[in-house]
């Protein structure tokens, strides 16, 4: 086989409570790679459409190129490789779409290699393409990409990925108003040091939100979802947060939240019809800031990516 | 009936990364209650053994006596109530003890009202009585003792205890070298603020340990038993305390700490003839640190507090 195409999810990193260490991947949008082994060494950017002309056909610039050339030199392989990448994923959207375009890559490129690497041992070179795209390696969006599901990314020194075996059936919600925010830009915001209150709060939450995905206790989900550390600053982008987040609970959203560094929101939802009357209320919310926005309504993808061709 | 006995066990509270809201209950030692229903009013502490002497006889001040107040108080009851302590943990030393003295009175009286209340609903009142303990209503060690089991305290404001259903089989090592700490002094170290980056290793060490124990993943459990806000702090009133906890480790513990607000230690281990190694070092190191100590080794009691006679 020398070409197959790819299609990797969108992910929520910083799920609430589990700022900088929960992620999970839903069943759409999903970025496509097609990629194809050529006799001309190195790895280029033979395409990429449904991004505007904004993203770099340069190798070394693009998450996907990156991603695929780390696993080139881990596995000391140095055939030729052309990538087309579709975006279907908005930029600087907080939905993962840098990690999603190099989950979709590596995937592919490790299926013409008889899957010589468990999706596992794919992250850190998702990692390395993640440090271009946002300035540091961090695993919370490529994780579940890769893996599907929760991922718990317990530390980094060494790196400890656990994908979370959950027993809770969740719908997800995403609204991205078409307003942009740099990852670099919404971590500036962050204060270095918080209270000891604040991060035992965080902690309770976290074990709540860990123990309710795991024994389906879809009421302590709810109760569980809320960031005292990250979301009080960086709603302060989002116009009407802290209503439009009552609103979607009011409509039957277990909980909800910033996905990634934003702007999306993501909220939780116990069954689909909960989740589209959430994605409804947030598209007129953002509506009546003025604010164009799509949503999506999907179950957590479970797999992460898969070949599609 | 009008006589009962119940025995509440002892408890680890901050267990590492789980600090302020995680605990849980060992099968032994445990407190014992003896409570009779009298024709005089009043809630009165008949005996205390076992305390050398240091505890007071004085209802307002014996968290037995406390706890029990609290109890008919809600139940709108005004019976007399005499209690015998007999107590069989160490005071101040970490291991709940003013809890269990508490948690075993509440179990006795509410056998007595054919258990009017749950013990879920219990708890309330044992915190009452952690106030006249230590200052502080808290619940970590009182959830555990009734509960039995790893109890999480997700929050205060309102009251939020799981139980948390774990599949991990675990053996404790508690080793209580005689040296005595109050928890407002084990308190009054810790800082106000912490870092960010700090919380976010607690936070993610706390989701491991939660998944670990709800997969039985003892490799994960292990590397999660950290605590990187309190303990850095407070072992220091633990002589040679880093090097100890490497020495269990050594010894095939899956993680050690600080047992509540210390001096206790206690070290979590997959089976008991390992749990009983670590006793021994344990007592070897306080030993040459010129400290007597006693150690216990025991399972995790599953059922908290229960009745003896």
């Amino acid at each position: 086989m020398k070409k197959v195409k790819v299609a990797a999810p969108a992910t929520v990193a910083n799920v609430c409570c589990g700022f900088d260490i929960l992620g999970f991947a839903v069943d759409a949008p999903c970025d496509e790679v097609v990629l194809t082994l050529t006799d001309t060494p190195g790895v280029t950017m033979k395409s990429i459409t449904g991004d505007g002309g904004r993203l770099p056909l340069e190798a070394g610039k693009n998450t996907a190129s990156v991603a695929v050339q780390s696993y080139l030199n881990a596995i000391q392989e140095s055939t030729g490789v052309a990538i087309e990448l579709i975006k279907k994923l908005p930029l600087g959207s907080g939905m993962g779409s840098s990690a999603a375009s190099a989950a979709a890559a590596l995937v592919a490129i490790n299926a013409l290699f008889d899957d010589r690497l468990s999706r596992s041992e794919l992250i850190v070179h998702a990692m390395e393409s993640e440090r271009i795209a946002c300035g540091s390696a961090h695993a919370d969006n490529v994780a579940p990409s890769l893996l599907g599901g929760f991922v718990l990314v317990r530390g980094y020194a060494p790196l400890d990925v656990i994908k979370v075996p959950i027993k809770a059936k969740l719908f997800c919600t995403l609204a991205h108003p078409h307003l942009e925010l740099k990852t670099e830009d919404s971590r500036k915001v962050l204060k270095p040091t918080i209270s000891l209150k604040d991060a035992i709060t965080q902690n309770g939450n976290t074990a709540g939100l860990m123990v309710g995905l795991m024994s389906e206790d879809y009421e302590l989900i709810g109760r569980s979802l809320q960031d005292v550390i990250a979301e009080p600053i960086r709603s302060l982008f989002i116009p009407g947060f802290d209503q439009v987040r009552n609103l979607c609970k009011e409509a039957g959203a277990l909980g909800c939240g910033i996905s990634g560094s934003g702007p999306t929101m993501f909220a939780l939802s116990k069954d689909q019809h909960t989740a589209e009357k959430v994605g409804q209320v947030l598209k007129a919310h953002f509506a009546k800031n003025n604010l164009n926005s799509d949503s999506h309504v999907s179950q957590i993808n479970l797999d992460g990516a898969k070949i599609i061709g």
